[in-house]
């Protein structure tokens, strides 16, 4: 190892090229900073070479099956079409490279130093990088730290058949029996998805509901049932017995045990932060018991000028998060006075359909002792989804009834991701139902479910009968 | 021929059952007034049953079959798929039917009193509603004229293979080579969705440009010639020969002549109000020249107990606006102070992929000499139109530079369609790039070309390099 004897002089130094380290890097030389990016594997991490993307291709591909059963309506004849995995891994090692190449690309444009090698605090105001032999050092005005988290999976279950999140989208073949136990929004994913590519699906809840409302918990039950995902509420696992072709899980409720056989399990397993190489402890960077990095409301760590943003910092291991803290923090260090608001962050799953929410659910606005009215409109009285033969869902919404402000949109059918951001843009500006009943929506849309759940908050949606009517003043 | 002898009394009567008329009677109903909805023909109007619907129908077709496109990136082996037009149409009519009964079910449960029946009006006060054999007096305190409008082509232009809007999607085969004359969006639906359904299509537009802004129009075209659709520019229909087969058009432009073949030919037509039957020169209701009844700005004629809506006011004959404007004056007759402001309403298409717009555009930004600022966002610096490989539109906003306030959103893409309403909610806020720069935007997700055609505003799209960057002082 050639330790270099001068240390070189950085604005920013930013660890990690994930989402939030590059959008940080991007925006950081936008406003006119000399940025290093420092990554020890690809630029995108998690998000784009084992996470988002690659789920989101697979999910693709899934609703691309899916949508095959309603072709003979529509006159297309399909014989027998058939499905591999090795294309679709082609397809998506494809994607990740020119994305990758993509965030490479846009690095360099925007003059950003990016530095493959991994980095450790000497002191607080300097850096040491390892670049293959080399050990070079940094004295840096600012840092941020982005550098992610990885899941964990206790060891006794650790094996080739039991998938964790980045395994889950690299098989070379279709499990027969995937088993998934969790239930947050990757869990679910992976359920639908497994199922279209011609899984058996075992889905085993370690609660008794998913963590949406309560509307979307019963739609999504019955969306499961339809696609025939066996659903096992509320267990929790005991104990795993894997044989040659088989894993055999040992589950128990308060009431009862049950035994549940597969070929492959997922597990969600525990998130840790990726500090471990950091050398915090050393110049005395505050962490949780968990392994985040402990941050203020403007991002900072208790060193000031050292900034942690996305999954290090805990909370909800999401790259959107991870974006908007990259680019707010970017801001700020440039002399901005940006700021992160993450009550209003929308939270989608790619789903068959789609599920899409934002804001207080019913259940937190009954808890709250709230006065609230609440609407459902069913996506099977829409024009549009009768047109496209896509009847399943439902949007939800739910205002404050004693000064009208909406308070949360909870949906899940065709096309509700790209509709959750009229509900996002309204509740960002602390809008009221009146502000979504007086737009105009297109004719036919799905969008028309929005205005028709409006309407029914004030029990006036055209296309419900009036003893249907789902509004209720709680 | 029998008539009552009295004159029964009713409160509202609303002529026509499309779009316009069925959204007011139901809202009248809600509000709790008694109304009668009289149609002489379906429930629905043109919309439901020659126009929106059957057109959606088929551009779902097309869609789905320009979908199998990118199957086989997502390992999913398509063989020879087929199109028939036949289960099309059975699927088209099943639809047709069932929201035509869904309309009627929700009048009977708004206990809307329906009389298939053909008004006219007797005096101010007093409408006559021929009923099979039986000619009846009606009394009414309020009439809504909601009767639509209905296309004529020039007698020398009607033939078989010469199709009207309706008969556009009322085919029993698909044309080998249709010619469409005309740039609605009618004309774009049919260009793009019989192209797909395996139609050779010559498009002739009558001017130089498409009507959208001019990024859009640049867009169409390239799009156009992807889909090997011929188009022709500022084009003058000037004679017509048929033979058995063939269409033989004769077109000019100041420069030279054209012919161009073609099995059949859909031309757009012009537009007239649908008053005939109901003699409103009996009773002194203003029309223009053109077959519209005119109306203020509260939709009344210039007899204030009797109003207008939708096509039969002229304007732009759209159900959006027909249903806002039912709405609005059901409303304002039950004693609220409605309004319909049309100035945001969005325009949507359904070329592949879709198009939406809403606001001003560039050009009509420069003419009115505001200082603006524009920004451009391409699908394929989105990482889900990367993921989904639905990589071509273009997301372009545009805002007043003096004040940040949004002016235009001008789209093609995927999903677009749901997009506007984000755009549309933002703009009815007057919203600034501020506004949508804050809230947080799914990842990965086309609602980011959204986000990043407003930072681009500034400068700061983050997937877009430096030197690409559209935004321009103007």
């Amino acid at each position: 190892m050639v330790v270099g004897e001068f240390a070189e002089k950085r604005d920013l130094i930013i660890i990690g090229g994930g989402p939030g380290g590059y959008n940080a890097a991007i925006r950081a030389a936008q406003l006119g900073l000399k940025v290093t990016l420092v990554e020890q594997h690809e630029l995108g991490g998690v998000c784009l070479n084992s996470g988002c993307i690659p789920s989101k291709v697979y999910a693709q591909a899934a609703k691309k099956l899916d949508a095959l059963g309603q072709y003979a309506s529509f006159g297309i004849a399909i014989h027998e079409p058939t499905f591999a995995i090795e294309p679709l891994n082609d397809y998506k090692n494809i994607t990740i490279e020119r994305l990758r190449k993509g965030v490479e690309e846009l690095c360099k444009a925007n003059k950003i130093e990016v530095i493959r090698g991994k980095a450790q605090f000497i002191n607080q105001k300097r850096l040491g990088i390892e670049i293959s032999h080399h050990f070079d050092l940094y004295d840096f005005e600012r840092v941020i730290i982005a550098t992610g988290s990885t899941v964990e999976i206790p060891k006794k279950y650790r094996s080739a058949k039991i998938l964790t999140e980045a395994e889950l989208y690299q098989l070379n073949e279709i499990p027969p029996h995937l088993i998934i136990y969790g239930q947050s929004y990757i869990a679910l994913e992976a359920a639908f998805t497994y199922r279209q590519l011609g899984t058996d699906v075992t889905l085993i809840l370690t609660k008794e509901h998913f963590s949406f409302d309560e509307s979307i918990n019963r739609e999504l039950l019955r969306l499961l049932k339809k696609q025939k995902i066996k659903v096992y509420r509320d267990y929790q696992l005991k104990d795993l017995v894997e044989s040659h072709t088989l894993l055999q899980l040992k589950l128990s409720n308060s009431n009862q045990e049950l035994t549940c056989e597969g070929s492959h399990l997922f597990m969600e397993g525990t998130r840790r932060g990726n500090i471990e190489t950091l050398d915090l402890q050393r110049i005395g960077v505050e962490c949780t018991t968990d392994g985040f990095i402990k941050v203020n409301k403007q991002l900072q760590t208790n060193i000031p000028t050292i900034y942690a943003i996305g999954d290090v910092t805990g909370g909800e291991q999401l790259a959107i998060k991870s974006i908007k803290e990259g680019k707010v923090v970017a801001e700020r260090i440039a002399g901005l006075n940006s700021e992160v608001d993450l009550s209003l962050m929308p939270t989608v799953v790619h789903t068959i359909p789609p599920l899409a929410t934002v804001g207080m659910t019913e259940q937190e606005a009954r808890e709250k002792g709230l006065n609230i009215a609440v609407s459902q409109f069913n996506y099977s009285g829409n024009g549009y989804a009768m047109v496209t033969s896509e009847k399943s869902g439902i949007m939800k919404i739910i205002k404050d009834a004693d000064n009208d402000v909406l308070l949360g949109f909870h949906a899940i059918g065709s096309s509700v991701i790209e509709l959750i951001s009229t509900a996002v843009t309204a509740m960002e500006f602390v809008g009221r139902d009146e502000d979504l009943n007086f737009p105009l929506y297109p004719h036919p849309s799905f969008n028309e479910t929005i205005l028709e759940a409006i309407e029914g908050l004030n029990n006036r949606a055209i296309h419900m009968k009036p003893n249907e009517k789902k509004s209720v003043k709680v």
